[in-house]
């Protein structure tokens, strides 16, 4: 799950999903908006549950799946028999998983797919905060006596003209907005240098790793990457922090990705099961 | 989950099982049948979960589902969609909910629906061990020199004739068998009377108590039972023990139902999540 200005954004829903949210006590109605990755059950199973449940706890906001276009019909018949008194509607919406668009935008966010390579259709996603005001700085406000109503207009950069023709700067006045956060989630993947352009210095990359170099013929066929791909990825596309997730069961020791990424990346973490990363 | 005779048998399969059942190692070729009491989200939305990491892990059994016939049509898309290569065969074998069959028999065992009282079609499941064979005395088959060809038809009971024509009696030869063993699963449940006969004196009856009786009108709309209802039934039908379970969220102490419960039946217990219980 990814929390930006207070709003809740939900990427993948595999099963046990619900139970998760539960252990971090998730209000129902803050999550407004869930993307689905692709149609592997690993990253599904979870949504009927979830959407059962917030009936049940009486959640009466609009739930929104991102997803790829079978969703809904795969959904439909489980909504229709289990879910039929729900007090919010459920709103599929399709993307086109060929390329990048924009699929969700509000005053402080946009969030863009971005097109993977697996063995079936699947989109990572892009999410943008959008370049927020510049902060006033209170006291030189006061001293200038600049009326309320001129306020929002300095915190977007404008300059102030005082009665008497003196122009003060707005950078007097404010000091810079904060630096807009960009986190791109890359899950499953095979090692694809065309996401580079797209995630670009993002401030966080989640990228699958799930399985170690040793089985890259592996990760070939089954189109998934090695952590030393991702490591690669992360590197060339000179991002600022990298995250693991997705390991495969067959590995016991997540220090083993940990220290094959860092090889390459050294700002690289491993997610785990509650894990907690601030930006 | 039910096991006997080496054989394991699922019980309702809510979001999450495929875990629980990871966590207590359970080897995926010996469960060949899964029951499913009636269509609410909270006993269906795991089915999906562990048939498709079955097929991950190779299973090669067939997997039977026992339930309401609408089941398979539920499922099927997303079987359809999700599991398309499985390595084994799911069959749905339906039952009518609103009268007591045999749903499932083999040499050891036999499996009858119990119709409940809920808000939708729903039963629970009885669980018959058959008549096992007698115990035989190794040294006394020995001392007789009983042909092995023989020792089948004692084991059922029969006496052995010497060759000098002096007969041997089986009480002699054998110990009793295994009184066989007798299960009920009630869930989901109001208090309902009929079931009475069906379960009579059996070794072990879980039946639900989702409320307390404090909240016994609230049962009565949802169509549950209380944890004084659930050892009312226990005690009429004179079972040898109850486990209670299916508690109500709501409530944050286990404790309150064992209590309310023991007032009337003593050998009351409650499930908790990997609890076991022996017969």
């Amino acid at each position: 799950m990814f929390e930006i200005r207070d709003k809740q954004f939900l990427i993948d829903c595999g099963e046990g999903t619900q139970i998760r949210m539960r252990q971090i006590g998730l209000k129902t109605n803050r999550m407004g908006h869930v993307f689905i990755s692709h149609l592997h059950g690993d990253h599904v199973f979870g949504l009927i549950g979830i959407i059962s449940s917030f009936g049940m706890l009486n959640r009466t906001a609009d739930l929104h799946i991102h997803s790829l276009p079978e969703l809904e019909n795969l959904l439909k018949p489980q909504l229709n028999f289990f879910c039929e008194d729900l007090p919010f509607k459920v709103i599929f919406h399709p993307f086109n998983p060929k390329q990048s668009e924009v699929i969700y935008e509000d005053r402080s966010v946009q969030i863009k797919t971005i097109p993977l390579k697996h063995r079936v259709p699947c989109c990572g996603f892009l999410f943008e905060e959008k370049q927020g005001d510049r902060h006033i700085i209170r006291e030189m406000i006061d001293f200038h006596e600049i009326p309320v109503s001129f306020i929002h207009k300095i915190k977007q950069g404008a300059d102030y003209m005082k009665p008497d023709g003196e122009v003060i700067s707005n950078e007097i006045l404010t000091k810079p907005a904060n630096v807009p956060i960009r986190f791109a989630y890359c899950s499953d993947t095979a090692y694809s240098e065309k996401i580079i352009p797209l995630i670009e210095g993002v401030d966080l990359l989640f990228h699958e790793a799930t399985f170690l170099e040793e089985d890259i013929a592996r990760a070939k066929t089954t189109m998934h990457s090695t952590a030393h791909q991702a490591a690669q990825i992360a590197a060339k596309a000179q991002v600022k922090k990298l995250i693991l997730g997705h390991y495969s069961a067959r590995y016991s020791n997540k220090k083993l990705f940990l220290n094959e990424a860092k090889e390459i990346f050294e700002n690289t973490f491993c997610a785990e099961d509650l894990a907690e990363f601030e930006l």
